[in-house]
């Protein structure tokens, strides 16, 4: 932080003019005076304590940062942590970083600087390991530290579900399809569920994920989860079951099933994960572990509220899923 | 304006001791240094001419309001609204009113606080209309007054192609359904261009739109749409031909008629409008007027910086719309 004293001498003044500037007391040249405000404003320097906490005090701005505001899943949880920061007067500043590791890092300096009361985040990136972050933070899915407060879905029950519902169904070897493990660390219980589930009745299970160059590339579109649909059909693992990371993996691969002549439910079955309700043209509705968003969101914001407000919170908060019983499975 | 002598007067000091407290020089008693703190920010005073305008400068925040961040089509928009800001260095901060009126105003009056450095506007109700907004603004798709810039997608074209579009396909009598039609202005265009040309090629037309209690009840959910989709097939009007003013009109019409035993597009062909992709689980592609999402957003946000800059700006954009040949007409 720039002080009194990095702005007299940057300006070629003494301290006095600057104060004079600053309280806007006394004589100073308009040309002087400006120089000091260009100054001022270039070393972001704040006048002092008083401005400071009246600034802090002032903000109640909250940052949001998401990987990508167009996602229905972020949408809609968007939509609910909006709602209630705005029932206690808190507005959001929205970060929607898509996905680019580069953009998130600027935004977090930015809401470093003080310019605003807390921060919710649910990032891909691991952007936060080399970061001190003295502001109020709760994070979303993606365990950061053990003194940032958690919130996720109850990803492992979800994974035990999903994976049991497609054994009760009748499936031989069953996949899972999924993209992005590598900083998603709670939704990756998903995964593991899946596994031990698959292990302990016995059936043959498959792990798909591509976290290749080509998908890296296309996180930020819609061609994503298609592109890892269609390399999963490639393979032609002849599975009967998947279960996906998220709905958006099961709706690409039951098209790319699809485009080669199988049907779904009857030669595939598929679930999905995360039960946003979408409105879907066809009359097939998706199977699904359905989290709940609305849940997700307004915890996530009252748990920030009250991190701000010196409150005791819990660290770990996991939110039950369900599972919603579609035409897929 | 609260004024240095109004926060004396209040804390029962003098000036000086208020301008100590300011300017954290000179002896104040701890207690009443809190005081003068806290009457400083009931009365929202801002010290100084300079601190007001370094706040100023220091906002770089752009509100935008929006209906529903969840709407798939909002969702877009902001996603292209926030790469544009961010591209500059600003940031956004986002008002989704659940399209309610009260939460709209609220909106505006914190805006209007000088927090941010101007207002992208997309809303449903009559907001402005008794407000005088002395910040930058530009509207989207909503007529405001006369020096308000206004963006929009070319409504009354789309409006033409799809009403050509469906007698073309050889629709002999055709409707129009929509919701809300009361403050979108531009988004009537849709609707005039139908009338137009259904009556220059003399086929029978009709308008069908709800704005009673219960469709207002059920704005703010997904169960809108559907709502006005059953009341619609349920006077059974017996058209072959229908253009909606949304995708999502689109898709609830749809899968009304299917549950009526209606085939489409072979019994009844359906246009929307919008043309956001969304991922669709169905092989089925609504065929719909595609705005381009991306354009609006970012020279809704182009033209709102020019504004802030003091440049001279175009007052009424117009933004292109295609055709999306689809699979329901």
């Amino acid at each position: 932080m720039a002080s009194m004293k990095d702005v007299a001498k940057k300006a070629g003044v003494g301290m006095g003019t600057v104060s004079r500037v600053i309280n806007n007391s006394g004589p100073v040249k308009d040309e002087t005076r400006e120089r000091v405000l260009k100054i001022i404003e270039e070393l972001d320097y704040i006048p002092n304590e008083m401005a400071r906490s009246f600034k802090k005090q002032k903000t109640k701005l909250i940052g949001l940062m998401v990987p990508m505001i167009n996602h229905p899943f972020f949408a809609e949880l968007t939509y609910y942590i909006e709602d209630e920061l705005f029932k206690s007067g808190y507005k959001l500043m929205l970060c929607s970083s898509s996905t680019d590791r580069e953009k998130e890092l600027e935004y977090l300096q930015m809401l470093k600087k003080n310019q605003v009361d807390g921060i919710i985040t649910i990032s891909y990136h691991d952007i936060y390991q080399n970061e001190t972050i003295d502001l109020p933070l709760v994070t979303i899915d993606r365990y950061i530290s053990k003194t940032v407060p958690l919130i996720t879905s109850d990803n492992y029950a979800g994974g035990v579900m999903a994976t049991e519902r497609l054994i009760k169904a009748g499936c031989k070897k069953i996949a899972y399809v999924g993209g992005e493990p590598r900083y998603l660390s709670t939704v990756s219980d998903r995964k593991r569920s899946f596994l031990e589930i698959a292990n302990k009745h016995d059936i043959p299970s498959i792990v798909f994920e591509l976290t290749d160059e080509t998908s890296n590339r296309l996180q930020a579109s819609n061609q994503y989860e298609e592109y890892i649909a269609e390399q999963f059909v490639k393979c032609n693992l002849d599975v009967d079951g998947i279960f996906t990371s998220a709905d958006s993996f099961a709706i690409a691969v039951i098209n790319a099933l699809r485009k080669e002549g199988k049907r779904v439910p009857e030669d595939v079955k598929v679930i999905g994960f995360d039960g946003v309700p979408s409105r879907v043209i066809s009359g097939t509705a998706l199977s699904s572990i359905r989290q709940s968003v609305e849940e997700l969101g307004r915890l996530s914001a009252k748990l920030l509220m009250d991190v701000i407000e010196g409150k005791k919170v819990e660290m770990h908060n996991i939110v039950p899923v369900e599972y919603y019983d579609g035409d897929t499975c």
